[in-house]
Order: structure tokens, then C-alpha cells, then sequence
């Protein structure tokens, strides 16, 4: 049997959101999940990058070994059943920018586990496909999204089961994603955090994601525009992303742009803007990073309302 | 001239919301300005209460001079014109109970706010007067209600602006608020707060109160009860407040139920439920904290759709 699952690339926190909000964007990575023939053959992960100019970066993400966060989605699902994985011939065709802050591991977990759950005739349901990606992932504010689609507010409660809602995004809003060309991984984006942090940035943070909560069930501009806001990451994270702080300063004074946020744990980031002067948005954009020697690929992208599919069972 | 202002009650916070939800409630605080005829009698503040047990106590929370908060209202509002008050008589007709958690120096603000300005022709519109309210209170959770009833997320900006959005309180959901016969104080009561909290407390929280304004904009049961649920502050004044860990315990299993919360800054506790067995809910507080020798008044309200209103021009 042969199943591929194309999986969408998410954009986690969306500035006060962090940790539980995430959104679906449609760039895919396919993952593939073959049973081999012969036995003793193991579990082969193989990596086919269309965009060859990180295949490098790619194989240092996802190691070729049982070791890889898809081996181990996979084996978790397995284990849940009381059985092992083995003979496994599992391939990605990654589209995903790796360590952009796009979400690509979440969308390779995500992938492997869907796969290998059709394969084994369906033994996880939604919260349980749910559960275990994000106990792979550590916190399931990019697999909620890469699963069902949309934009949620997720959140892994105490019993490891992980709730989400779908909120429905206004159409008259844009998303536009810049990709700088440099990569920043997920596990140095986080160590940069505190560990406590003022009580009123808490108070700031939780007011703001209930604005934007409140917004997208509205369509308010005038809401949305103060809710983009965080104090919770990116500050701690601005150094790490050289010129955000440029591009902030830069769209500032832009009336169409509602807000500039940092994508996951970056280095991307997305402008969240009413329809209107797109372009000069992206020029502005493109202009403050290529004066500092930084190559930017940006896309205005509708949100992705489907999560994962099986797209191919042979 | 002689103006009269009903001013609700208010329960602040909700669990997730601190210092930024707020909801009137249908118990009210009247406020009387009159002019004086006679030039230099200065500024006479009197309070008649409703209900002569707490009258000592009112006394002592509404100083009957110039440092009084209506006073200090009543002062900004005239000196943003270039003005300063003289020759007034301000009654408070009292049934907000005081030091309960229930927004009683809110009404009088608001109260002394509202019919100084129908007194001086109007100068101050909406935004000034929450911005003067905030001031004087120190947090718009209580104040924003207060002016503009229902239930209101509600952010003071760096601008000094205030900033609310009213959010369409579930006519499914009952509100039951008991109240205990013993005071606290709100300095008191915020003293007990740390400056700083865990950074997952703050995710935490700010989750908490993003599942709150969904559950409210969608009707959602499951979510309000996940929503319910505070880290910032109510962890640090359970012990100010003797009885409502037992009453959280006690309703825990209780399956109408969504969620049990200080009002404001304690003590009355605040109880979401649905519409069934609210009889027994009651008989669970009442028996719990009599079992401490804690007499509770409890009333289930509706919400006070309506903010201050002037019930008397002459």
C-alpha cells in the first residue's frame, strides 16, 4: 500500500497568539508513506525538495533516520495500537520553506501520522491525530491548523487533549508572508524567552489576543489594528530577526496595514492588511531588507481552510 | 439645577479577564448634584444608604470631603474646561453593596462624572469621561460597564483613550452573584499580586480569555467552561477569600455549571451556569460558606444591558 497526505504550511501566534493561535496557508509539503516489500528493510525517510537551494538544510531538519520527528509521529501511532512500525518506505516532497517559520516540521508530523493512520485502517481519530502531534511538536498551535485548516485558537490542556476552535476569517483581509533568505530554528527562537515575565505584559497580551478574537468575529479594523500587538515573544525575539524592527517602523504610517507580526518563531513575518495598496506594502518590505543585504520572496496568500488530505491510496 | 444619575453595578475580571472584562449588573447607585444657592459653601457630600448595616463602612470608603474619588471625578471634569467645582451637593443613594467586588467606587465615579456634565452642558463626550473614570479608578474593567452597560472588553491605551468593544452576553447562561458578609478591599486585595508571573501562566491566561469572547460570540458551553479559568490573579487572593476554594470544589461536579469566579477584587464570587438546577447551586454556596460562618446574600441576575442613565433634571 502506498499513501500520500499533502499538508498544508501554517503561521503560528500571529503576533498575541502565542502558542494557540495558527492558520493554514496553502504551500504543501506531500508526504508519502510506502509499505515496502521485503521484510527487514526498516524505515527509509527520503527528502525531495523542489526548491533545491535549501535540500541541504532540509536533510540537517530531517534527518534520514528513526530518529526524525515523522519516524517518531509515525511510531507513536504505531505504539498506540500495540504494534511497531517497520518496512516503511516514507518520502516527502517538501515545498515548505525549512526553519522560515512556516511550519514545515509541523507539516512532515502531520503528514506521517495521517499516512500511516490510513494505513493502518484509521485507529486514531481527530483528537487523538491531534494529541500526538503535538506531543512530537511541543505545542500545537502549528499541527492544529496543518490537521483541520483555517485559522483556531488551540490549546493542549492538562489531560493531553487538545481543543480547538475555528474561527472564520474576514475575507477582506490580506496575508501577506515575506520569507527572508536567512533561516532561524525554532529551538533558538525559543531559548531566547523568559522564563517570567511583568504581570502587565500578561494583562497586555491576554487583552490583545481577546481583541483580535473579538475582530475576526466582527471584521474590525480599528480592533484588529490594536490587537496585533505581543509582548510575550517578539520582543525577545526581534534581535534575532535583523530588520523587523525597520519594517515595522517602515509600515507604521501605511492606513491600509493592520498589523506586522513575526511567523511562528520567525524569521518571516506576515502583514496582516486590508486589500488595498498591496504592492506598495511589498515594495516597502522588500526595500528596508534588500538595504540590509537580505533576499525576501513574498506572497499574498489566501488562508488554507482544509487541513491535511489523503490524496493519493494505492 | 439638580441632576440624578443610576449608576449599575459592575463584576470586573470574570476569571480570565483581569483587569480588562467587566459586565453591569442590575443593582444601582443613585447620584445627586445640586447647586447651591448660596456662594461659598463649597462642595457637601452626603450618602444616604439603602442598607444601614454598612453605612459605617460606606462612610469610611466615601470620605464626606474633598478627597473623596466622586469629588476627584467631579474635579478633572471641571478642570478640563478650566473650571473648579464650588457651591456643590453631591448625594450617593446607595445599594451597590461596598467592598464586595462589585464596582462601588465605579458607580460614584461614573455617577459624579455623568451629572457634572449634564451640569456643565455636555463638554465631555463618551471618550472623555471613560478616560477621566479610568483615571480616577485606576483600571476600566469597572468604570466601562459602568458608563456603557453590558458585558465589555475594555483596554485603557497608551494614549490615555479607552478603548471597549460590548460583546452579546448568551441569554442560555444565568448569572449568580453571592455575596459574603465580610469586606475586602481592593488595595488590599491587589497588594496580594505578584509584579511578575510564569510566562506560561501569561499564555495560559491570555488563552483563557481568547476561548471567553469566542464562547460568548458562539454560544459555546464546552468552551466557556474551559474559559473560566484564571492564573493571574485569583491563585493570589483564594486566600482573602475564605470559602471559595471549598465553593470551587464543591461545584466542580456540578454539570450545569460553567464556572465559578471572584467578582472583581473578591470577596463576592460570581457563578456562570446554565439555566437548570440554580436552586441547587445556590443551596451548595449557601451550605458551604455557612459551614465557615459565612452569611452570602445570593441573587441570580440578569445582565444590565444599559450604563448610567440621568433619571432627573430639574
Amino acid at each position: 500500500m502506498k499513501i500520500s497526505v499533502k499538508v498544508p504550511a501554517t503561521t503560528a501566534n500571529l503576533g498575541p497568539g502565542f502558542d494557540c493561535l495558527g492558520m493554514a496557508l496553502p504551500i504543501y509539503n506531500t508526504i508519502t508513506i510506502e509499505e515496502t516489500v521485503l521484510p527487514g528493510t526498516g524505515v527509509e525517510i527520503n527528502v525531495l525538495n523542489d526548491d533545491s537551494t535549501n535540500d541541504d538544510l532540509l536533510m540537517e531538519h530531517i534527518p534520514m533516520d528513526e530518529n526524525s520527528i515523522i519516524y517518531k509521529a509515525v511510531e507513536l501511532l504505531y505504539n498506540s495500537i500495540g504494534q511497531t512500525p517497520s518496512e516503511l518506505k516514507i518520502t516527502v516532497q517538501s515545498q515548505i520553506p525549512i526553519a522560515k517559520g512556516l511550519g514545515s516540521s509541523a507539516s512532515v508530523i502531520v503528514g506521517g501520522l495521517i499516512a500511516a493512520n490510513e494505513l493502518l485502517g484509521h485507529p486514531a481519530d481527530e483528537v487523538a491525530l491531534l494529541s500526538i502531534a503535538t506531543e512530537v511538536e511541543g505545542h500545537p498551535d502549528n499541527v492544529t491548523p496543518a490537521i483541520v485548516g483555517g485559522l483556531v485558537l488551540t490549546s493542549l490542556e492538562d489531560d493531553g487533549r487538545v481543543v480547538y476552535r475555528k474561527l472564520e476569517w474576514p475575507e477582506e483581509w490580506s496575508i501577506t508572508v515575506c520569507v527572508p533568505d536567512y533561516e532561524l530554528l525554532t529551538d533558538i527562537s525559543r531559548s531566547v524567552l523568559p522564563k517570567e515575565v511583568a504581570r502587565e505584559d500578561a494583562v497586555f497580551n491576554a487583552k490583545r489576543l481577546a481583541m483580535f478574537v473579538q475582530a475576526v468575529n466582527t471584521k474590525d479594523d480599528e480592533l484588529m489594528r490594536l490587537a496585533l500587538q505581543d509582548r510575550l515573544h517578539q520582543p525577545y525575539r526581534m534581535k534575532l530577526v535583523p530588520g523587523l524592527d525597520s519594517i515595522i517602523e517602515n509600515l507604521k504610517h501605511e492606513e491600509n496595514v493592520l498589523g506586522c507580526v513575526l511567523s511562528g518563531a520567525g524569521p518571516s513575518i506576515v502583514i496582516i492588511s486590508k486589500k488595498n495598496d498591496i504592492e506598495k506594502i511589498k515594495t516597502i518590505v522588500k526595500n528596508t531588507w534588500e538595504a540590509q543585504n537580505v533576499k525576501v520572496n513574498i506572497m499574498t496568500l489566501p488562508i488554507e481552510k482544509n487541513g491535511a488530505q489523503i490524496i493519493n491510496h494505492e
